[in-house]
């Protein structure tokens, strides 16, 4: 059977992931890398091609998968490269979902293309987890906790403030939310959740006081939950980065004249890692959905979860169900 | 809006659990039960008929939810049923889903109907919990325990035996196999995972030793299992019937260099309200693809998410991604 044949558009920590990854997907086959750089730089055993050339693999790529970031890549690279490829993304940025998913939407349709965007663990798997637990369990309240881990956003935005040499930001899920989120039918404010851990190498000279007053302040990020700061030296920082995460969705709920309780659970040595495999799977279903010309931008709620196995169905029935 | 109307054929424990729950889903409305009982006998708030005159609701009625058990009722009842209605079910009988599913596929394309079938908690939503985990995860290792609840089918088994007057079984999850399927990637056998505690009140003067032998060499149920035999009196046995469940999916895998896992956990207090509002949100699903004219038999796995959900695309994807 011919491979799907994927390339992959961007080549930090996620695209890498998808490149390693690539080889437990035995239907998956990967053809090339783009990046923005110089394409000489880059050690990497497969084929990789500065992105002004993307064009030239129009015929040779069925899927594109969009490594880069929420926040400036991937808005901007795949209203472009869904002209001529189809796609999968992890954009991550929740509120802006709704408007990017109909931008792209409307490109893809034009050009006859397919992509399937949010498709990491949240949005993403998460995302299906909580629209599950609450069709099935509508009288009910959800609550999703993130970490322990590291959440990229918000270490960024230590990293930006003046005095900060180096800084990591811990979400950490507090214990006596999660025992609220299993016992009560209630949902819990991110501060009651969620305590934010930062950990901050200080420029050499730097008004520590300062630095912490204005992690602590800082609107969005800091200034609406508990936030601890800690100040680190650059040998224990080294030992604080991590690609760890985790996280659970609890729904609380009841049906006529009972209550239940559905969890869904993950801990991830590597966030990287484990959302490429997310986004090599929906690569399945982004080649079959443009096989039955099924086109425009979808998310991981529009679509079937056998398209994302490689098996074929009677097997998925006869072994999975 | 025009709400989805039900019947509900079988008035049992999961019959009468859609009858109470079905308040709980706004768009669905329930038009009639169908009984082989005498209606007369039954109480009920709502229209009770008897089964023989189902064909006469074939323009008031778009799904009939079949409640009646996987063993007899649902594989006769939906042969003929699907002719007329379309159906959902949560038949459970795993090793005879794919010959129940090709047998109302054809009939239900004959005739231009829709049925999702094994829309319960195992098979259903654990069934797609094991299938995301396995597509996204391919190299690991997915457990399934169930319990600690009732096994309805064996306790079947054991009020079958000679000398037995009641009997009830719990499937209890072994805390040694659970801690494994969380930190090693290994198929762990049914033997290992689940102990069957049987509780028995047996007939005045049977011969207790004989009773437990024959539970304890049951092919099929009983013998490959850690089977537990304990005689309780009448009194005890009401207290120990129970209609609580519960279950974990885990798998436990890794990407190329790096461990991950994943968990779909419930906890039920009762079984048969909880698989009723499985089956009333997979009406929505039927009702969505019978009018798109996607006719046939489904299972869990070819229902995109979306379709369990009364609420529009858009606010999902604004309140749920």
């Amino acid at each position: 059977m011919e491979k799907i044949k994927i390339g992959i558009v961007g080549y930090g920590n996620l695209g890498k992931g998808v490149e390693k990854n690539v080889k437990s997907f035995e239907d998956i086959e990967l053809v090339a890398i783009f990046t923005r750089r110089n394409p000489n730089e880059i050690k990497s055993r497969n084929k990789v091609v500065n992105i002004e050339g993307i064009l030239n693999w129009k015929e040779k790529v069925d899927i594109m998968v969009l490594c880069g970031g929420s926040s400036q890549d991937v808005p901007k690279q795949a209203p472009e490269i869904i002209k001529y490829f189809n796609t999968v993304d992890s954009f991550d940025t929740h509120l802006k979902i709704p408007e990017y998913l109909e931008k792209l939407d409307i490109i893809a349709k034009q050009n006859k293309k397919t992509a399937i965007i949010a498709a990491g663990w949240d949005p993403g798997l998460f995302s299906i987890g909580r629209l599950y637990f609450e069709s099935i369990l509508p009288k009910g309240k959800t609550n999703t906790f993130w970490g322990p881990g590291v959440s990229q956003g918000h270490s960024e935005a230590i990293r930006k403030i003046e005095g900060v040499e180096d800084g990591i930001e811990y979400t950490i899920p507090k214990e006596k939310a999660i025992i609220e989120a299993k016992t009560k039918i209630k949902e819990i404010s991110q501060k009651e959740k969620h305590l934010r851990r930062c950990y901050v190498l200080p420029k050499i000279g730097a008004n520590k006081e300062e630095v912490e007053k204005k992690i602590k302040e800082m609107p969005y990020y800091f200034s609406e939950y508990d936030t601890e700061v800690i100040f680190v030296e650059a040998k224990e920082m080294k030992k604080i980065k991590s690609m760890k995460h985790a996280g659970t969705v609890i729904r609380n709920g009841k049906t006529c004249s009972h209550k239940h309780r559905l969890e869904l659970k993950l801990e991830l040595e590597s966030n990287p890692e484990f959302t490429a495999n997310i986004l090599l799977a929906y690569t399945r279903a982004a080649f079959r959905l443009y096989n039955e010309k099924n086109y425009g931008a979808k998310t991981v709620f529009d679509v079937p979860p056998y398209m994302l196995s490689n098996k074929d169905r009677l097997h998925i029935i006869e072994q999975t169900m």
